[in-house]
């Protein structure tokens, strides 16, 4: 049976509020709570905090304490299972118990293999009714990078490229700057924010030496930036170093001593993985970023790293920034993309779903996954 | 000042009907007339028939008249001009008079320099009130094949390419059907059938022998099909010669006598214009193609001619539609569509504009303006 109308609405409410918190919470989900009484009152309302602060059913109940409610009978509409474990905070589910929450709607069940269903169990053994569904796709939709490494072990991989019409993202020459208008690059710094950590190759911080930081739009948090680097030859004078409130991370294949200590010196973690052709493991990089607790990866590399990345399966989605122009001979998105080499037939392409198309400026943003992806 | 409110409603009405024709009366511009009473009342309407048949405005005369309506003091909306030509038909101006119609209210001038602001002057001089304007951008985009042929003397050329995201138009052994689903391809015959004509190049013919008719859609006229084909290679037996109720037209660089003659046996017109370097002179092409009453040129061509028409400045207009796929080695859009060779500034990239994005069940479809050719 469908939940009534109002349960949608509070459900609603409490994914507008998961979304509110959309820059803040990493590496925890972004999840929202509304707490409302027999009637339909709303007693309280939270969201997430930055890591180490209070989860959405705390603040609600804060909230709806502040305001003078007492939430004795009332039902707490949470986007995720409450927790039931001692993690940097305590457990969720003892403080609605505790508060006498009587019913609880959750939109989903934790990804977590190790804890998914506890929350639910803990409630229910307490007396409180469980409900679970409303909000569901939103609510995974939003934390996809946290499902992602609870469930498989990997970030979410989004990779993000800008490109004439004729798909070229740069002129034979190299020269990129700037294919897009700016409404794109803004967009395109809102993607990086709500990332864990922003992807590069080590090609484009010598040939470009850009950042990678969030600057276009305001963020509490910088995301980390992760750095392939098979013969650790990013410069240690690199602007990657200037940015505060941020980690570098890079991946080598091998340790060339003395240029591992001047990255280390400047701040950076250098990690060596290696694959059997003495370059990156990139899957095992993956692997390596989500035990950082690297939920949504951004990726903003070179053709030749998009495509191994392509080429290795490890591609979830694409950030694709179309602009109106025509360029012809140039630089492609991803080279080679494709692990058995030129296709024989279409059959064999990396097949792509559109989610959406929007303009920003002169340009175009389309968000395509690639097919299946976010099956897991 | 603006006109009143009603006034815009007519004109509207008058835009739906000519909109209504959009694949019926080339070579003549789709034009709705509308006949209103001075208390706002609709006597009658219509829109242009197929060539040889009345205008809208005699048409929207007889459709009152044979609701037994009197038109006399009435107002006629129509979006374009009256003509004040004896052309295939009677001047419509005249018939206007004739009937007593008081007021012209219409849309944008005939664009035909030798004509324009006749119809006006004639209606005027006969004691009629003549309103020009609403609704001008609308007539003018819906004609503006009919427009480009009058005022530039060469038709408006749209180039249709399908592709992959990463802007392949097919796998680097040739295959490319079919990088697009059904819907997209059932709107690429609609914009077909809005052409005067089809243009390939010969190139297509002996690869894919395709038919280049209309077929997915339905369509009271087909459109005619013009080949490049500078040594004469098309096949007499190719299947485009299959299609009844359309001329093909070829063009050569040289008149091979037998090829020639086989072809024309096979009811083609082959027409020997040749440019400096022994190829098909393009831009001449197209003052032909417009002195034979080509308004909308619609080109599905291979990479090479793509890059030809766009190398030399003639596209007007791209109409792509992208595929959610990925297929990294391919074929290009248009190969070598700039003029200096491979660009070293982005400065130098053809400019366009995008004009509209829709979905196509799984696919794409991008209409970009080349950036500023629709001004003249």
């Amino acid at each position: 049976m469908a939940p009534p109308l109002s349960d949608l609405q509070h459900v609603d409410c409490a994914r507008r509020l998961s979304t509110s918190a959309l820059l803040s919470t990493d590496p925890n989900p972004r999840v929202g709570c509304v707490i409302v009484d027999a009637l339909g009152r709303r007693l309280g309302s939270g969201c997430t905090q930055p890591v180490g602060g209070p989860h959405a059913e705390v603040m609600a109940l804060r909230d709806a304490a502040a305001e003078g409610h007492s939430v004795v009978g009332a039902t707490a509409y949470v986007t995720l299972e409450p927790c039931a474990h001692h993690g940097r905070t305590g457990p969720c589910c003892d403080a609605l118990i505790a508060a006498g929450i009587r019913r609880v709607v959750a939109s989903i069940a934790d990804p977590n293999p190790l804890v998914s269903g506890q929350g639910f169990d803990r409630l229910r053994a307490a007396g409180v009714d469980v409900e679970v569904g409303p909000g569901a796709v939103e609510s995974r939709e939003l934390n996809i990078g946290f499902f992602s490494r609870m469930v498989r072990k990997t970030p979410w991989v989004r990779l993000k490229t800008a490109a004439s019409l004729d798909g070229k993202t740069a002129l034979s020459n190299g020269v990129s700057q700037w294919i897009t208008g700016e409404p794109a690059r803004t967009d395109g710094h809102a993607w990086r924010a709500r990332a864990s950590a922003v992807l590069t190759g080590v090609g484009t911080l010598m040939e470009d030496d850009p950042r990678l930081d969030v600057r276009r739009v305001e963020t509490p948090r910088q995301p980390h930036l992760v750095v392939v680097d098979s013969r650790l030859q990013t410069p240690p004078d690199a602007k990657i170093f200037d940015v505060p409130h941020r980690q570098v991370w890079l991946y080598a294949a091998t340790r060339d001593e003395p240029r591992a200590r001047a990255l280390e010196a400047r701040g950076a973690t250098v990690t060596v993985l290696a694959n059997a052709d003495g370059k990156v493991d990139l899957a095992a990089m993956l692997q390596d970023l989500a035990a950082r607790e690297v939920n949504e990866l951004h990726v903003e590399a070179g053709h030749k790293l998009n495509g191994s990345l392509m080429r290795e399966g490890l591609v979830d989605e694409l950030l694709v920034y179309l602009a109106p122009k025509f360029i012809g001979s140039g630089l492609e998105m991803a080279s080679q993309p494709n692990a058995g080499g030129a296709l024989t037939t279409l059959a064999g392409a990396l097949p792509l779903e559109f989610r959406s198309v929007d303009r920003f400026g002169p340009d175009l943003r389309i968000v395509a996954r690639v097919a299946g992806r976010d099956r897991f």
